[in-house]
């Protein structure tokens, strides 16, 4: 019997290749998204579609209120998105506690399935500066879910994949194109309008863009016209 | 000026004891509460009052869909809510991972007001079994809270408090009358009525009572009539 695993699938580049490495894997892929008030919702059609495209066993769309909390571009009306700007600072699309908030709501799921692997395409590299996506989070996550969980405290190990850490973009994108993905599919894109399509100028879209090139690959992102 | 502290209350006795406290040790308060597919929704209506009544700044509640992940008696239609048995196992009432995705968006509300205090009515010894209400849990989950956040990468020290931790239900019940707090507000019971009328009998029921014997203190519980 095939191991089950739960996947944070958001419908970006990133996501979408570590659902496809963890299908590598020999997983039965559980992908899990939010509705948490994001201002673009074209990810989440661009997630129900790759789950299917990948053969996830099951796709669940979990709302979660973030939006009511403020205090991120992504999704305070009153905060812009900027276009990208060569900066160490976090920027503006943090979103506070989002990936311990999806990691908690995905740690339930994984319980229920009785999964202890779950799987995050977090990246280390051209990570936009996030406290939440770097290794000591995630060992101190793991930490966190063998002694929450009823699971964990019967000896379950519960272990938090991210497979893209250590890669930057260009191999991230080499290894989906390898796995067999189809990144138009996807959407990055900060400022996507309703269509899928990709504004071209935010943080995600440069680091998107700059990763086709240096993969000298195609790059099938569908731009608006402006 | 006065600090300020993110207190979860859910309407019950201990979280509201806990706001108490919370107000006692000067902090300015902001209440947050989940709608998060519990069958009983009094609570709700319970946390709102309690809130207004112990001068918080702000009541919010959030909307988590954990029932859409099932597992447990509080959420799932086809799992009833059972009586109250003597046993050690952790109970059907148990929701996988509740308390972590609540502290979680605890965290991103305390990240947004700039504040590193967060209250939790968690207790070690009416606990009911659950894994995520003891201390080491909470000593993992204030790890997280630092490395997860912009404010405790750049050096705030979040503190999960659990002022009710080593307290047993008669201790809480005199320190919350102590502190002004009328219990009639609070809503405990697991299957209480549209009118937050208890059914006398469940686990959370069958607690609540035995503390307010204990406490040798009139019980203001409302119970429904059978």
């Amino acid at each position: 019997m095939k191991k089950k695993a739960v996947i944070l699938l958001s419908g970006g580049l990133d996501s979408a290749t570590c659902l496809a490495i963890a299908r590598a894997q020999n997983f039965d892929c559980y992908a899990l998204s939010f509705d948490y008030g994001q201002k673009q919702l074209a990810e989440l059609h661009a997630a129900k579609n790759i789950a299917n495209y990948l053969g996830a066993i099951q796709h669940k769309i979990v709302r979660v209120g973030l939006d009511s909390l403020g205090g991120s571009a992504l999704t305070d009306d009153t905060i812009q998105i900027p276009d990208y700007q060569k900066s160490t600072d976090i920027p503006v699309t943090y979103v506070p506690a989002r990936n311990t908030v999806f990691i908690s709501i995905a740690l339930g799921w994984a319980e229920v399935l009785s999964a202890s692997d779950i799987f995050v395409g977090a990246n280390a590299i051209d990570y936009s500066g996030y406290p939440d996506c770097r290794p000591d989070y995630f060992q101190a996550m793991e930490n966190v879910a063998n002694l929450a969980t009823k699971a964990g405290r019967a000896g379950m190990k519960f272990n938090i994949h991210t497979p893209l850490m250590q890669m930057n973009k260009s191999d991230i994108i080499r290894e989906g194109i390898k796995l067999g993905l189809d990144y138009a599919m996807t959407v990055s894109c900060y400022r996507a309008n309703a269509n899928g399509e990709a504004c071209g100028h935010c943080d995600s879209c440069t680091f998107r863009k700059k990763g086709f090139m240096e993969a000298q690959m195609a790059d099938p992102t569908r731009y608006v016209l402006n």
